[in-house]
């Protein structure tokens, strides 16, 4: 029986390889890699990322961080800046039974907050350093106030984050890195200042991976500096948010969302895939809605909740899928399309074998 | 134990009025409803909107039409131009044993598929007509074509329909009302003048719901007239973008998005609730990623995964929301936020009771 349409195809050999390059680029930069799980959701491709030498998972939610600390990750970090009620904190400690958790703070009131509720749990926290994306952390001065909040409050500290989320722009991805670097220096002595001892800087994402791992005046992995490590998640499977930032070719992506031709008018095709099924994200330098993998000039050029219009530049002389044939298209966020799927499917040998989407859905 | 956030509330008070309002004035204007499924998912709405006398239920895909009529729906609309193999012949073949099935083709290709997959199943079929949406359907001259190829390879033809999408924007929708029945009246003559006899003429939106029961020309529920039957969805809940069109009032929207401040700065807030639960939808015309229910003034400007960016404009005197406190977010398009819970949460005298979302991720 075939997989009904619009389903997501996972390609192993290039999410294999995706995996290893980055493992193996971070082992030659002597960097850690925490790859965050929000991408995947997925226990399978968790396995691998592990076996591949990455230190642990970031995820953004408590309830991420119990799928995969409940299924044999030890080691979770959610770099969200939690408020935490009774109820919340309570799931902290039972995953500190699991293993090793951490989470962000951005407030001396939320760093305080989480002390009374979680102090001698084992549970640490990381402070969230804003490097230019502006959308929740401290300023890089301020880190050390808060740091010295938690450590006060009895929460053990483990050192500073960023997301450098204003890398997601064309030719944004280098300064975003050095900022970021920069950013988590200046909070790193704040840190120090206050007299917390710092003992991780963590940052990272998928479009300033490569940049962050050519830092020249790294001191990752030398005696007595703290640890660097990196949280990309995107990189396991690409998308068409990095093929248009010129992060991944089109040779690289490792999962498509398999459409059927639905209908078909002179100007343009219709598939069955829409935004319940690749997501609606378009960021604003974004050519389309999604792109087919295998015609670079095609363009999701409106989509609705199950319909996807797909267009070319007029003139072109590429063949126009048929009523009825399958494409791939390629999602603008893998993450969102992955979330809206209860299953990844894999080609094998013997057919197509389901992946569980484990984590889809675990917002809270 | 409080339901952890962010999550979708229901007001039922509200969505109670919403329901019988929409059936009063359809019934009203002798046009009957046939409530468009995708909105909710949900079998409890399924149930309100049947009790208020829907003549059955929309949906989009043979997966949803699964949920419903298992569930006791006997009578399901797939308003898509499915395009038939094997396998989705058998499970509508299965469909047909509960109850009334039928769905959208716009080719005659896809008819005479349709017709040797499923001759002699009662399974009918309905032709898709372009009233100026200009994404799936034929022009209202040529349904009398595609519905011959139906009719001639033993498809039953109930009649025609259309959506009428170009209404969702401001200041459109009674154009686009107009344009629904200008089309449904043309591709009607087409069928007629083809031979096929015309029992239904089915349209509508929410945007263009009340336009279209303010019809001065209706011949619905005349003696020999074609039954005129419109498929409202958004109308139950209500949204952001219903709100910005003017479609409803704050006081309507019944369903919201509780999530909790988890960071402030001086410029914005920054709540749980990302796109994983709101959904990323922004129309050209929306004011931003969605909106505060109690507060006008406010503005999701910016979104990720697990982040809604909220701000104020410049010089507003609006009291802020604190860190830890819940606020109620509209979702710009309720539909894709539906469709990313588990459950939608109720309010009632004993607690909050989940209502599950049974056709999430029901895509194929």
């Amino acid at each position: 029986m075939p997989v009904p349409t619009p389903y997501l195809r996972v390609d192993l050999e290039r999410l294999r390889r995706n995996v290893r390059r980055a493992a193996e680029d971070a082992a030659t930069a002597r960097v850690r890699l925490r790859p965050h799980a929000k991408t995947h959701k997925s226990l399978d491709v968790a396995r691998l990322q592990l076996a591949s030498g990455a230190v642990g998972l970031t995820v953004a939610t408590v309830g991420e961080a119990e799928v995969f600390m409940r299924n044999g990750c030890t080691d979770v970090l959610i770099a969200y800046p939690l408020w935490l009620d009774q109820d919340r904190a309570l799931r902290l400690r039972d995953l500190a039974d699991l293993g090793r958790v951490a989470f962000g703070v951005d407030s001396v009131e939320a760093a305080a907050r989480a002390g009374r509720l979680l102090g001698g749990s084992g549970v640490e926290v990381l402070v969230e350093v804003d490097s230019g994306h502006h959308r929740t952390g401290v300023l890089p001065e301020d880190a050390g106030r808060v740091a010295l909040a938690a450590s006060r409050s009895g929460l053990p500290v483990r050192g500073v984050f960023t997301f450098p989320g204003h890398g997601y722009a064309p030719g944004e991805a280098a300064a975003a890195a050095l900022a970021e670097r920069t950013a988590l220096r200046a909070a790193a002595a704040s840190l120090t200042a206050a007299g917390v001892e710092v003992r991780l800087l963590s940052g990272g994402s998928t479009p300033t991976l490569s940049a962050s791992l050519d830092d020249p005046d790294s001191i990752a992995g030398q005696p007595g500096a703290p640890e660097r490590e990196l949280r990309p998640g995107v990189y396991v499977f690409g998308d068409a948010q990095q093929w248009e930032l010129g992060v991944v070719e089109p040779a690289d992506v490792a999962l498509t969302c398999v459409a059927t031709v639905v209908s078909v008018r002179e100007g343009h095709v219709v598939l069955d895939a829409g935004s319940k099924a690749l997501g609606a994200d378009r960021a604003t330098w974004s050519t389309g809605f999604g792109r087919l993998l295998h015609d670079p000039d095609a363009r999701v050029v409106q989509l609705s909740e199950h319909h996807a219009v797909v267009a070319w530049p007029e003139g072109g002389t590429a063949r126009r899928p048929r009523l009825g044939e399958l494409v791939e298209v390629v999602p603008n966020h893998v993450c969102a399309a992955v979330n809206l799927a209860d299953h990844l499917w894999v080609q094998e040998a013997g057919g197509m074998r389901p992946w569980p989407v484990a984590a889809r859905g675990a917002n809270a």
